[in-house]
């Protein structure tokens, strides 16, 4: 869904609905707190980058059954008179704290959580875990690229093999916030103001007599902006090509922008593709990569000499294909005024209201956090969750995408490479302040 | 997107538009066939389930540029005003022929192919590719799980974790398509008329004082739609607890409809929850599992003894996690007159407006496939391509899902079990036509 087009209360799983009945029917209208949280062991994730929270305040402030929802929750003949009545006037009206996006936080820590009657906080747990799970798993993925490339642009080709067109257009969004410089997303373009960008297809080079030809045909059109696709016969032939028309457009004042590479031994060829041009004096033309680069392909590429400017980056990121979901839960966490945990094997939760506290050196470099009781102070440290909905209201404004873009960059350096690593070795320390632990005895199983 | 919220034409990367714009300024308007296939070496997909094909129609009949897109288009400065004046009026003209949603097919073979002025056939492909990309890989996976339950009921749970709201609604209708039997999924239950499903979350139960409480206050609110999740504090009291309210359930007339796992050692709690039931004579309670659950756990689950009535199909499912993309490419195969094909290493195409012919023996079942041209006849074999719109019309009213979901399942009971095995091993056989043969070697590289 685009921002404008959000699907709204019945994106549930139906057991919401049914619980709240059975909560209705019981007159259990107290107060809840749930906390959501990505549980640990994740292979090859380290940290996580929060994000989704600007679609899940649109979503939690629009929070309304339509007539026409409400038709169809009577048609499925499961709900009472009183309860349908209840849910044709119900908004969200509840409190939530939660990390802003581009916040750098780890397994088991709640990145957001919220304290609403039992029935609304019950509501939109489904929408809320696949918003924030979507885009905190592509933003995550997408900073671990970032920092493989080492400084070089990555630019989100992943549309076309995207799991759907709501997942398309927050993988644009989650990617640029995590440092990609662009996007081939026209609609995120539109939307988000992200810059877009792309080169030309194989097809458009296959419908030319010649691959000179369409080179040729191409920078007539776009004398700025011209990248060629060189690897349709030959990529050497095809660099060549590219020189020959580089030089006809020097004449007329125009400098080729670059070409991209989408197949073969592309180190070695991005060695010889660079001599090519430096050879023919055109230092400036760029060498753009594509086909299958993740993290992993691009520190492989970049360590064994592979001349590559920039990457095409799309559908390994666009499904975050090595971790395609994250063990995200909502979980129920105070009721009343008890503090609330499940105790079912291997799916523990952290009962209570909660804060997360950060260490830091003098630098500003992330030592290790605390999860703590929501109310306590540690000094010197920097608590991570803050108010931003009270009683159903929006607290602030959204920050524009570039800020929060600018905050990930900026928190992303505070981050010791150690646990940026692919290697994937280093454990940022996670412990639990005494409060937090003795809360954990007092709670309801 | 639900179906009434299609992205429009500016749901494509930014290189269809400026491919356009070059083909445009070359007075380049003449009919190309672009084909749609999955390349081969799927691990674990000896065939494929053709889906998405409704959405992809739905959305060329009503592709335009909005007011609103083309403001977005000349705010980038990119295009001519020609072009754009071009793109004002553009609506797709083309023909399409495909697969019907529900056609078992195999890799390398086109499940649809477009043909139009190659602008339009170009415009298109993000969005096609991601449509039938998403659609055909979640039901190829959900048939394997049918397939593996060997009659049991499937119940999709994956709305909390699909990759968005998009995939959200989709993994829904293509799950329900391969044989599903409902899904917990509200807003597909209303989009699509799917049965929808629900137990309850442990919270529900963490809410009451006891669990007994808890399964009591159920049964009251849905005396006749009760199913308990046994597993929140310990399975086996759960069970003896879910006994007593079904008793006292009885007492007023109604029957538990069952209870539900989803954690621990399952196979072993399954075999002892039901002999708790059978001992109370409460043989009719179904016993549902959740938790991890795909093709291989069921399998295993159902070889090692368990006891499982009916599973709650989630995650793995969701973002078909062993496998979360499929190759699937839209080449360009006809330009005017000339077959055309690209040869990239490891990246081979057919040529040419194909046509699939299947052989079956005196009993349907499926023998082999012949990839052939498309005006040719192969004698006593089924073409599968099927004229779907022609300039730019819908040929045929949609069929119904539930049409569709009957359509799969007669033909899933024509692919001989060999093929469904999650062992991986048999390989369809899939050939090429003589005549296609001869055409290879007339394209244009």
């Amino acid at each position: 869904m685009t921002p404008t087009h959000m699907a709204g209360p019945l994106f549930t799983d139906l057991y919401e609905l049914t619980m709240g009945a059975s909560y209705y029917a019981h007159h259990m209208a107290s107060t809840a707190t749930f906390s959501l949280f990505i549980r640990g062991n994740h292979a090859n994730r380290n940290f996580f980058v929060a994000a989704g929270l600007e679609d899940v305040l649109k979503g939690l402030a629009a929070f309304r059954f339509s007539k026409n929802d409400i038709q169809y929750l009577i048609s499925t003949d499961l709900f009472s008179d009183d309860y349908i009545s209840y849910l044709t006037r119900l908004r969200f009206s509840g409190d939530v704290v939660a990390m802003p996006e581009g916040t750098i936080f780890f397994a088991n820590e709640p990145v957001l959580e919220v304290t609403a009657p039992i029935i609304e906080a019950q509501l939109i747990e489904t929408f809320v875990l696949n918003t924030i799970g979507l885009q905190t798993m592509i933003a995550s993925k997408a900073a671990r690229c970032v920092h493989a490339a080492d400084g070089r642009p990555l630019i989100d080709f992943s549309l076309r093999r995207t799991q759907g067109q709501d997942a398309g257009i927050k993988v644009a969004r989650s990617t640029y916030l995590a440092g990609f410089a662009g996007t081939s997303n026209v609609l995120a373009g539109k939307i988000y103001g992200i810059p877009t960008s792309g080169t030309m297809a194989h097809s458009y080079i296959e419908a030319f007599t010649s691959e000179l030809a369409a080179f040729s045909a191409y920078s007539d059109t776009f004398p700025r902006h011209a990248i060629f696709l060189i690897d349709t016969y030959d990529t050497i032939a095809g660099a060549r090509n590219a020189v020959k028309v580089a030089k006809a457009m020097q004449k007329k004042g125009n400098d080729l922008m670059g070409v991209r590479l989408d197949s073969g031994d592309m180190i070695a060829l991005s060695q010889q593709v660079r001599s090519i041009f430096d050879d023919a004096g055109l230092f400036d033309v760029k060498i753009f990569a594509s086909s299958g680069f993740d993290e992993f392909k691009i520190a492989r590429f970049l360590a064994e000499g592979a001349k590559i400017d920039a990457f095409g980056v799309g559908t390994k990121v666009g499904v975050s294909s090595d971790a395609p979901f994250l063990d995200i839960v909502y979980k129920i966490v105070k009721f009343k005024d008890r503090p609330v945990k499940k105790l079912s094997p291997g799916k523990i939760t952290l009962a209570g209201e909660k804060q997360v506290f950060r260490t830091t050196d003098q630098t500003g470099i992330y030592l290790e956090d605390v999860i703590g009781v929501r109310d306590e102070t540690i000094p010197g440290t920097l608590p991570l969750l803050e108010n931003v909905m009270e009683n159903g209201k929006l607290l602030h404004p959204h920050p524009s995408l570039g800020h929060l873009r600018n905050r990930f960059e900026y928190n992303f350096s505070l981050l010791d490479d150690q646990y940026k690593s692919i290697q994937d070795t280093a454990v940022y320390p996670v412990l639990l302040s005494r409060r937090l632990e003795k809360l954990q005895n007092l709670a309801v199983y």
